[in-house]
């Protein structure tokens, strides 16, 4: 039986490097899809490009329009091959209307120094925190276990619009980078937390940074995932908020993706 | 006398959303031009087009080769025009050859609730750190009057990859969207820093995020802007820096705007 994250970001291959996908009710926000099955749907077609390099290193998709429930269609183009990355524009069409539009960057993973210079948030073993739901009418949520350490949905208003929690997948599935891609946009609008109100929010644009190497997807499997997000400047119908993608919590964390979106907002009422 | 920016970042108008640049020397960096003066000519250019809406939000571009010295072509095309923002998609084209890819939104700036969850680095008056210049042969840095506070490229390997600066256009030239972009992209690669020494490493996708008001660009003028950048996860080949561009240090200080990109390197012989 496959799994609804599996459904939700199956493609058929069309010609001239069009793929041809359909929206999922399990992965429906308040309008339209969910930004992050979006996002992992282009990331999965990619992946099944004859001429594909290596994995995704870079992606950023701009939200111009709803899409509406059913089919549509990406249109990818591979603008340059490197030696060692790859350069894409993609398009999201649907009934003649280009709905998002974006870039992606694959690349190999060469052997080199490292380091990573942030380290995960402080939280409890994840056996510790309570799972908390989001509201019914966010069907997409009810496809991740998450467990708020600090900033939940329904913890009311705050200074600081730091949200940390466990996350994985429900059912449970191993880490890929589509999964990744999707979670990457799982941190609802930082306006909420700092309003303790829901409030008339958009992603209007969304670039992920894939650090995960395969073998570091491998040993993640289905585990928790611990992860963080903050707003930065909220202001004049925008703001911007960072997140990161933690393999865990403990000294021997790795920072799998950094991602970062423009969000619009009007005031609550 | 116009200002070696405005000269840098000139454009005319051709047809079908297309106008010719050329680069410039003063603007050079080690191998093509520095990708922030090729970020300014972008939303310069984009500025003039006659159906813009409001002013820039966002922009990602996309470094997929370098853009040899002389002329080159940026081909824009409106995606969509909703009531508050507008989506763009951008190519930079050179004898034939897409060497650049991107997107952006334009938008209004609408009065709403406000908030700015960082605050800006510690630093000395801007009168008291002393200017540090680049090497003779990354032409673009002498166009900046550049005072670090932290993480100067002469300060050795560092286990922080914290650069913090006072910085202003030389000549002084009064802050705008096209400098602003510019500004946002010259942190020297935060790899540089931790190893003390340079090693081969290129910008592979940059996103900015304008925060900035045309009347807040307005209150800024001339004056240097407090601006600082760390790198978060380096390895494989890749690493990713985060930066701020501060109005000034002081409790008053306005966050103009926040920028990351993904870097490729290679590991110093």
């Amino acid at each position: 039986m496959s799994h609804v994250l599996d459904e939700a970001i199956a493609v058929t291959v069309g010609e001239a490097g069009v793929f041809h996908a359909t929206t999922h009710a399990a992965y429906a926000n308040m309008v339209g899809p969910f930004g992050g099955i979006t996002a992992a749907t282009v990331v999965h077609a990619l992946q099944q490009h004859p001429d594909v390099l290596g994995e995704p290193l870079a992606l950023t998709l701009n939200y111009a329009a709803p899409i509406a429930d059913g089919d549509w269609d990406l249109h990818t183009e591979i603008i340059r091959t490197n030696r060692t990355n790859q350069h894409w524009v993609i398009r999201i069409v649907q009934n003649g209307t280009t709905v998002s539009t974006g870039s992606a960057v694959f690349g190999l993973h060469r052997p080199t120094w490292g380091s990573t210079e942030p380290r995960p948030p402080a939280a409890p073993p994840v056996e510790e925190v309570a799972a908390q739901g989001f509201p019914d009418f966010i069907a997409w949520a009810n496809n991740y276990d998450m467990r708020f350490v600090v900033g939940g949905l329904n913890d009311g208003a705050s200074d600081d619009s730091t949200s940390t929690l466990w996350l994985r997948d429900v059912p449970e599935r191993s880490l890929d980078y589509p999964s990744l891609a999707s979670i990457a946009d799982s941190f609802y609008p930082r306006a909420f937390l700092r309003h303790g109100t829901f409030m008339p929010a958009g992603t209007i644009s969304l670039t992920t940074y894939f650090h995960a190497t395969p073998a570091e997807l491998t040993a993640q499997g289905s585990d928790h995932l611990l992860i963080t997000a903050r707003g930065v400047r909220f202001g004049n119908g925008h703001f911007d908020q960072d997140g990161q993608i933690w393999s865990g919590a403990g000294d021997d964390a790795v920072l799998l993706a950094t991602t970062h979106q423009l969000v619009y907002f009007k005031d609550p009422q």
